[in-house]
């Protein structure tokens, strides 16, 4: 198919990989005809799990990758010296514009620092936020940053509310989304000095629709559709989301099996409870893209199986069609401007 | 009785108050003989309250307040102004040494100024954290700083974990208490300035049991009894603890309602349930004490009901029987010593 999505795929990533990423990938291209996928890594390997699987041929290729980047490898040297990691193919991919995207399961420093120094940032972005979709009561939000810039300044904060923003709008399908600053209080004098400086600056944004504060307990009701904060604290919320969902799942689990009259209601509500627990899972709703890039890089969690993969596979194609990134720099271009009428306000 | 523990409770701080924390403060006397409970605030309210009840009438008396502090109140002018509302006359009791302790539901940022200014600091503590404890999938933990102090120093950390060692041990009674630092990633080159900087001064202390970083997944786990971090994010994993679980329940619930067999099935494991999700109730903990004052102050969560309240008031009898600051002060002495070294190491 002439005018394809084209993906690259780093086979080698994360804990169930090659297996589980290969079998999403060829999942993601018999549901989807506009896809090509290039898997990256070891040949022998992906061609031995392909062939347990019947599949349109003509829309997975194999680029060969002879290193893999490790998990405790210190990003920036593992991207500098491992030059046929399955991560530094197909990133080089991205910017020679073989590909369109490149997902990973992998390290998620290698893919940051690789994000940055290998496929580059949109001219104006100053850093790219890693922004995964996080389940709520009403649906999903846009969790912006969480990983990539620690010690973020304002501006930083505010190019994140703006690309959430977009994102949330052309790929969500959330019309004029609700953005919010992650703060210790609804009250706008609350809040560290990074919050006391930003809040005035989202105000003024005339692009955005700022609602203001958000405090961490809002966050799961779905008070917000875009959740501005920096790096550290998006990762805070994001790691106790996991680690909290899984701890009380395991406790209402416990108390089911704690007598013979709960067992039997356990046998009765498992279906139902499924069904709605679904929505409150992660996995679903694909990965998470690095935003601002000259091309798409989206990180799937290192536990990922082939679901997610293949959920991140055609995410892609939104990602594309919607032409995200066009969008960002057109929004980055009135947002420059913008900034310098606040120069002059005062602001 | 002679040596009773002295208990001064804000009866108006609080969503439910005054009729809440009245009904808390005579079953806190009912069940220890050696608590004196002063329920302070407008006293026609609460001798109103208080004739609902069959109590021990010499272990309750009235401190009449005529102001009350409101939420919305800003903390530093409310204080200033409002010399006859109950939070002042009651840490002004705590100050005088009439109370050993004060106990309220009523504004954060009203406790904690009031908690600086009037009944202020041991010498050598620079900033006094609230600490609450967390319920964990092993019991509960200790999150210290969370809400007094935004933007603080690696040396206010420090403090942070030494005090919170101290009150894990001694009120909790977990011996050698794990003490870890909020972090991105296990490794200790990760982390944002604050916690790199902490990081190696934390490694340094003799006198706490320092395991490294906890990533946020891994709290509610129980991996560490004493959780240091700055406040801001001390006070989004409460807050998202908060939110995340009720949200989470819900989710359950609504999935239980969704079919009559589910239904059937929700009656059969109701009382297992509630038994087990108990176990991740804060409200059974009791208060968060602000740490490293004059005296104790006690912050309950404004929605406190009168378990809450009880629980509270019993918590401060070993608060005061361990004699916690004192150890606290020893630990402090200890730890300018130790930092003189550091200094003079070079670190």
């Amino acid at each position: 198919m002439q005018n394809a999505i084209k993906v690259a795929v780093d086979a080698m990533g994360g804990d169930h990989a090659p297996g589980e990423i290969v079998k999403g990938a060829q999942a993601a291209v018999k549901i989807r005809k506009d896809i090509h996928v290039f898997l990256v890594g070891k040949k022998d390997a992906i061609e031995k799990e392909l062939s347990k699987y019947s599949y349109p041929k003509d829309q997975i290729s194999i680029v060969h990758a002879e290193e893999t980047i490790e998990m405790a490898e210190p990003p920036v040297l593992a991207i500098r010296k491992k030059k046929q990691s399955s991560i530094v193919l197909g990133m080089n991919m991205v910017k020679q514009k073989e590909a369109d995207a490149f997902v990973s399961a992998g390290s998620s420093g290698a893919i940051l620092v690789g994000g940055q120094v290998i496929v580059g940032r949109i001219k104006g972005i100053e850093r790219p936020p890693l922004a995964p979709l996080i389940p709520t009561k009403k649906g999903v939000s846009l969790l912006v940053d969480c990983g990539a810039n620690v010690d973020a300044r304002p501006s930083h904060l505010v190019q994140f509310a703006k690309m959430g923003s977009v994102y949330m709008e052309h790929v969500v399908g959330i019309s004029n989304p609700k953005v919010a600053i992650v703060n210790i209080g609804a009250e706008e004098e609350k809040g560290n000095a990074l919050v006391k400086e930003t809040f005035p600056l989202l105000k003024e944004c005339q692009d955005i629709n700022f609602t203001g504060s958000i405090e961490a307990r809002e966050i799961p009701y779905g008070k917000a559709d875009v959740i501005v904060c920096e790096a550290f604290t998006g990762n805070v919320i994001l790691k106790l989301y996991e680690g909290l969902s899984s701890t009380l799942l395991g406790v209402v689990k416990k108390g089911l099996m704690s007598s013979l009259r709960s067992k039997m209601g356990a046998v009765l509500i498992k279906p139902a409870l499924k069904e709605t627990l679904k929505s409150f899972d992660a996995s679903v709703y694909g990965g998470a893209p690095l935003l601002g890039l000259n091309g798409l890089v989206v990180k799937i969690h290192g536990s990922s199986k082939a679901t997610e993969a293949k959920n991140a596979i055609i995410q892609c194609v939104t990602f594309k069609e919607q032409k995200i990134n066009e969008k960002i720099k057109e929004n980055i271009i009135s947002a420059s401007k913008e900034e310098e009428q606040e120069g002059k306000n005062g602001v």
